[in-house]
């Protein structure tokens, strides 16, 4: 639905100039631009209790006010000067969703969520950093972007405990966006927007887990798998007089066993898969009831229907070698498949959407039409036709 | 008070021969043995609501109960065919605490706790292994024990959810233990001991984390520091058409954070420490109330006093080198000193009673005197004379 221009850039050199290095305005980077949703609709999502949304509002110079929602009355922030932000709005809005696919050249693992906000004019959440890559989209109204390079000696402030803000900025994007402009951002470029009049943003925010994300997954990935792994031993071990001392053979093999885990690329990528396709924020899914049987999935299919997969859905897959098994994520759940399903577990990891062809093609081998039933049946693929 | 003796053996031929390897009757191993609690003490005890304790019955052949404490009354359990287990007897009761310091040539961080059972005539918690070295003291009464060696087709059975026992073994160690025999047995073996008579017996048991844990621990240590370490990055990417594959790059960056994380030696030392010097049952720590003066303490130190160590106190150290810092990790405390304070780390690190010469010695120097009076107002140290 949505076509990016990236400008005078090809894809390839906006990867090798820009990403993870610099800012850039991709100036009109969705020609004609028509929002997804209206700050109405944003506003009936952010009603919703498992909805994750905030307002942030600058309520005289340096001083800020975060709060929580669900929000039913916006009328105590007054007519400017706030922001509303909705979190994973891809999970609940499908034309919002859509906003991220023209970013699909990047992984689907690395790509979070669609954070989408609606700011009154003078509104803004202050100038502060990321730790993660954003394309922010202007939608309707116009907003005053200033963007830098990252940079050691900004320090944090906290105007609020919940709002980690940084010291002043020299900019070297300094920009009115209009509806359609794209900003890309990445880690650690402080940004400032203030909204110019009413305007709606919307973020396509990525994933880039910490050391600490990464072993805590690894860590509750075992639990989850009452996996113990090898205990410490010391057939070895001399009688000893030091017996406060841990000594460096102790620490050795302390290490080994730890190296062991991390060491183990199978173990590795079954964890780092489930991990990474666990969505953060909840997900809409109703599963069908009663569920479907195999047979009447197939019936479907043939008969021309078209799918859809559910938005914020995480999937993504593994596979070691050609010649060996698959590992299917599906929002942390795996599935195994062989080789041979390689081409189907693309086309459910590639397309957002089932076309006719696409179901009419599954409906012809039995694994493709029971595989896809459980998924309709979790609520995570529906009919749209 | 109670001097080990192992037979023939040297403590370095009990290490080589047998530690981690097979189990081994120590025949009179404490001459002349006296228990250093009774059995209406231990009873006591398994009234605290803080003291983990817990009732294995066999109710009629193969059928088993387990009850877990506090216990304020015995006749539901009869005159036969039960076991009262009390963990970490070392924690509440100085006396039997001394069961353990006979085994101090194998290192603090190693050693668990000591766990006391009574038994009535025909007691004993069935078959089965531990995943932990223990020595098995038997003290009043006599116990029929049988050991065997580790064995792959031995299965697990769960007569009861909570008690893991394992099917019949074939056993190299038949004897009826008296009063001082000690039975040390290493992981994997399996056992059982089943009571003559009324009777006493005291486990020493071992510490030895599995992988999982050490992970596990390690994760915690790092969101307790609140180190969150690097981010994924991926400057270097291309654009893709394979969006849902993990790449091996992909997977190679992840575990190359993992490795950034278990490499760090430092690291290692500072969370194992901390991790491994934590005990896993409460203490009886009571802070003195008002906290007490260093000079105080001096003043006390000088005039001849003697300080014991909390009951199961786990206090164990790490130096890189010996001219480095010294990292003095008392239950997950961590204390950083100068390499010059090593005999003191030592002498704390060693001695469960520090009397009237080390006591003098500490006083005789500020750093010290400042150090001991902080562990005295955490109730960790304590005056007996
Ligand atoms: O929409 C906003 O007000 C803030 C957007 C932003 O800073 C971001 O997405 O990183
Ligand atoms: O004391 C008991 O009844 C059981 C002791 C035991 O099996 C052990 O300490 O491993
Ligand atoms: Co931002
Ligand atoms: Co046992």
């Amino acid at each position: 639905m949505y076509k990016l221009h990236l400008g005078q850039l090809s894809a390839a050199e906006f990867m090798a100039e820009y990403w993870q290095k610099k800012p850039v305005l991709l100036k009109g980077g969705f020609a004609n631009f028509v929002d997804p949703l209206t700050p109405d609709e944003l506003a009936g999502l952010a009603i919703e209790e498992e909805i994750e949304s905030r307002i942030v509002a600058q309520t005289s110079p340096g001083q800020w006010q975060l709060e929580t929602g669900p929000f039913q009355d916006y009328s105590p922030f007054g007519e400017q000067g706030w922001t509303l932000l909705v979190q994973a709005v891809d999970h609940w809005h499908p034309e919002a969703a859509q906003l991220i696919e023209p970013f699909r050249f990047i992984p689907n693992w690395r790509i979070d969520d669609l954070m989408v906000s609606y700011s009154t004019p003078g509104g803004g959440v202050g100038p502060h950093l990321d730790q993660y890559d954003v394309f922010i989209i202007q939608g309707q109204g116009k907003r005053h972007w200033r963007v830098g390079m990252p940079d050691a000696s900004l320090q944090p402030i906290c105007p609020h405990p919940r709002l980690l803000q940084v010291t002043p900025f020299v900019d070297c994007i300094d920009v009115i966006t209009e509806p359609g402009d794209i900003l890309y951002i990445p880690p650690g470029c402080p940004h400032d927007g203030i909204s110019v009049d009413a305007s709606l943003s919307y973020s396509v925010g990525f994933r880039a887990p910490a050391q600490k994300d990464l072993l805590t997954g690894l860590a509750d990935y075992l639990i989850e798998q009452d996996q113990s792994g090898s205990r410490y031993t010391d057939p070895q071990r001399l009688p000893l007089t030091d017996i406060g001392r841990i000594s460096d053979s102790d620490l050795d093999q302390v290490q080994q066993l730890l190296l062991g885990l991390v060491n183990n690329r199978a173990l590795l990528a079954s964890y780092f898969g489930s991990y990474i396709s666990h969505a953060k924020h909840e997900l809409d899914a109703t599963e069908p009831e009663p569920h479907y049987a195999v047979d009447e999935i197939i019936e479907y299919l043939e008969e021309g229907s078209v799918l859809a997969r559910l938005g914020g859905l995480r999937i993504c897959y593994h596979q070691a070698g050609s010649a060996d098994d698959i590992q299917l994520f599906i929002n942390g759940l795996t599935i195994t498949l062989p080789a041979a399903a390689l081409q189907f577990v693309q086309l459910l990891s590639e397309q957002v959407q089932l076309d006719e062809t696409a179901c009419q093609w599954i409906a012809a081998d039995q694994n493709r039409a029971g595989l896809l039933t459980e998924l309709i049946n979790l609520g995570y693929w529906y009919f749209v036709e």
